[in-house]
């Protein structure tokens, strides 16, 4: 058997306590890369977690700033190792090296560390609320234990469960982090990892502030996320492994954010196409196969009123899907799930424009494929014609009249995003009847821009009702509300104030933190 | 078959589909009251969440001022029948009339209607949050279905599903509520739905923007807080009932928000007991047998250090225990969960100071109760010695040293609060060994005073780790945070300025709402 890639438990690159072994696949050539990882069994799961469970007591004794130099030296680490990062992310996905590994998401990926460090060191996340008459004070503080991170599969740095989103906003909280790396691409995790854990010995954190464990088997993976010690969950991926997990951790009385499947449906009123025809083509073209269309904010059910305006649409979209270069999926496992999807679509009576089978050459491809369906049929079957096909893939609903429209509408399920195209003037009435039933369903609602590319704003909402996440209250995405997801609400009665958190304290540490004092948001002190 | 009372469904007041029936039981006679409540069928129950749902809808264009004004009227229509609700609630309860009922429960209760109408008014609890750059806004917003509320036996008036802190904050979220009376008092509750449709129908919101049902069987229960049209659940009161709902909810994707048990552990540092004993032992023995032991956040567990000065206190506590007069405890359930829990304990080892048996007497009633155990006892089965027993009971918790007295906080569950007395100066160093542990385990967290009394503050927190609630980032009591568990985030992104709800608009509507402007909190308008 060759040599198992070491685990990171504790501070230290170990051997795992393996049950099993894998490779990471080159999606372009379908070859094993180099490097054999180790399937982790329960032992290295209990030691990461008592780990954990120690580094957490440890920091939350750690003076922040020390916390927001680890997240600043990490993100200058992982530039300075940029190329080979880059070089190994690209053969684990096949996603372009440039622009977007190099020039789009790893520049993302270091930002966001950043604005967490920034977070970190301004204290205004923690939301300080000072209540002088009563003599009670609260602000969010760290959960007390690990914080297990699961990453998706589409974005080896921006999700990563050791670099990403989740990852900056539990350890901003002042949480430990356990990473379970994506199996699709271990070699970048670890790399990431490497850099992670050198930052932490660098700023003097508790070693087990990051730890690093590529995979278990599904057992295992329940009892990590439910165990007694662990604090929380963080997991982006597919709907089945993370309802799996959510329940294991709602029985144990774990909080567990989820990100899952969503199809992200686009509403073009009839003016938004009768105006600017050409310019949506092009949007959506762009918007849904950038990426190979792996994006979990990709329009994958666009609803347009039938007539010959959208017959238009629907052949101008076709010509450039037929005519856009294939792009390589990320596994043999997306090309079986898109494959399925596309089959169960056509089967619940959905019928092909474009594409509808595999793409060939040596990687994992599929054709880009658009399909439609009237809104009679899909109301025949609402459930399965939203079923997500993750990829290249689209499907459009083409609703009779307004009514039908609004019926259609009314039949989703919860998503990330819910997108309305409209013109200039004539649309607003029947905008003023779909945008209510859109808006509870989704947790971004666009307009006249396609729901790709998620800004790292303050007031960016990644997130939407269940079954796209687990809450519709949290957002994966835009700090500094990510961040609160992995923190407890920490209330002080009658604390003598020297024994309270700096946050909390009468005078204004540092001058610039936010503080709700007595019902006003101010900056200046406390005079209690 | 007597008539059953009806049911409030759609803004009627119906026949129930019931099931079954039952009567309440004046606790301080054990004898049955006039009136029997359904227990409402699977029929009841659908009905009032497709009401519900259509409300719901309703409710998210309404003006907020117009939801304001419901709280408010509703509060107004309360106190003018306060003798009628007061009167019903002692025969139901047994709870004092005065102080408690009327001068304390009933205003607390009104004045959380007030608080919430104003919150509703102000909008600041949506947090507005304005990104200029990116031209994304988001804030808080409806669910988009009905509220359920279970309400628990111990606050008629002030957790009330149809008035309480729950009720408050799911309407001043934009959501309808179906309340589950508590089957301990549905006279009361049944008065203060008499008022609340009053209200509704009054300032003209739609008709099941309150709905009302009896009791259900548990399965129904679990069909209630599952469904695909409930928006999400609060529910207050023992830990089984409510951890099988969870399991419903959780298993449908639907937000449970949780208030179970709590045993709120005090921890008596060396120099309070020894700089003044008297006071301590004045506020321990009010605090614990205040409402015959009845409070959420009743001293359930005090952990001392073993020795004379201590025995001194046990010695004091006891006299006081067994001098002061026995309560009525709310119902026969009460008292066989009390005799059950005290049970429990003493196999489990604790011991027997005062008390420890059936009060006697008409109504229900049992010793006041203090039991003791030492901290190598307690730590060979911290879990068994956690047992809650509701009611008029605590345990003192004897340990031999500083690191016994860490060991044993090390073992405590998720409570509401956590309670440490110190002296002036010499437990400083103690303190800051105690503080971190207790810290992360309680939600509110006190020094030198007991926990019972939760200020209704905007700075509170009345929630905790699991198994005290469901989640540790929320709290029931306390407005305007307790609202947001019943909202999602609503992002607008790239949403044209007109078709923004008011909050995210550039002018600021009123001029004194809260917003999160580019960073900044801000009262001004948003110069985009």
């Amino acid at each position: 058997m060759a040599e198992l890639v070491p685990v990171l438990i504790g501070g230290q690159w170990k051997a795992a306590k393996a049950s099993g072994d894998f490779r990471a696949i080159n999606p372009q050539t379908r070859s094993p890369l180099p490097g054999v990882y180790p399937v982790s069994s329960l032992e290295d799961v209990n030691e990461s977690i008592s780990q954990a469970a120690r580094a957490a007591e440890l920091l939350a004794a750690t003076a922040s700033e020390k916390i927001g130099e680890f997240l600043k030296r990490y993100a200058e680490r992982v530039e300075k190792r940029r190329d080979e990062i880059v070089q190994t992310a690209f053969e684990e996905t096949g996603l372009p090296k440039d622009p977007r590994l190099s020039s789009v998401e790893l520049p993302r990926t270091t930002g966001q560390l950043r604005q967490a460090a920034r977070a970190v060191r301004d204290r205004s996340w923690t939301l300080p609320t000072i209540d002088t008459t009563n003599g009670i004070r609260s602000c969010f503080g760290p959960l007390g234990g690990g914080v297990v991170v699961f990453g998706p599969n589409n974005f080896p740095f921006a999700f990563n469960s050791i670099a990403g989103g989740d990852f900056a906003a539990a350890i901003a909280a002042g949480n430990p982090v356990i990473a379970k790396a994506n199996t699709g691409h271990p070699g970048t995790t670890r790399l990431l990892a490497e850099e992670a854990i050198g930052a932490v010995k660098e700023t003097g954190l508790p070693d087990a502030t990051v730890q690093l464990l590529y995979r278990t088997d599904h057992q295992v993976g329940e009892k990590l996320v439910s165990h007694k010690l662990i604090a929380a969950t963080g997991y982006t991926g597919a709907r089945q492994a993370g309802l799996t997990l959510k329940r294991a951790a709602d029985q144990a009385g774990k909080p567990i954010y989820l990100e899952l499947s969503s199809i992200n449906p686009v509403v073009m009123l009839p003016g938004a196409l009768k105006e600017r025809r050409g310019e949506i083509v092009n949007e959506f073209v762009i918007s849904c196969l950038m990426g190979t269309g792996q994006f979990c904010t990709n329009p994958g059910l666009v609803v347009v009123m039938a007539g010959s305006e959208s017959e238009e649409f629907i052949s101008e979209v076709k010509n450039r899907f037929d005519a856009a270069p294939l792009g390589t999926l990320l596994s043999s496992g997306v090309l079986d799930n898109l494959t399925q999807g596309v089959a169960a679509l056509l089967n619940d009576g959905a019928e092909i424009v474009s594409g509808g089978k595999l793409g060939g050459g040596e990687g994992f491809s599929y054709d880009n494929t658009l399909l439609r369906v009237s809104g009679k049929r899909f109301l025949a079957n609402p459930e399965g014609l939203q079923r997500e096909a993750f990829g290249n893939v689209s499907l459009l609903v083409m609703v009779e009249d307004d009514s039908q429209l609004l019926e259609v509408l009314r039949c989703l399920e919860g998503n990330l995003t819910g997108t309305i195209y409209s013109g200039a003037r004539e649309d607003e009435s029947l905008y003023r009847q779909v945008e209510p039933i859109l808006r509870r369903k989704v947790g971004r609602l666009l307009n006249d821009r396609m729901p790709t590319g998620v800004a790292v704003s303050p007031a960016m909402n990644h997130g939407g009702p269940y079954p796209a996440t687990g809450h519709p209250g949290f957002t994966a995405v835009g700090l500094p509300a990510s961040i609160r997801r992995f923190a407890m609400m920490e209330c002080y009665d009658n604390v003598r104030e020297h024994r309270l958190p700096p946050e909390l304290r009468d005078k204004n540490p540092g001058g610039k933190l936010w503080r709700l004092i007595d019902g006003g948001w101010t900056q200046d002190d406390c005079v209690g």
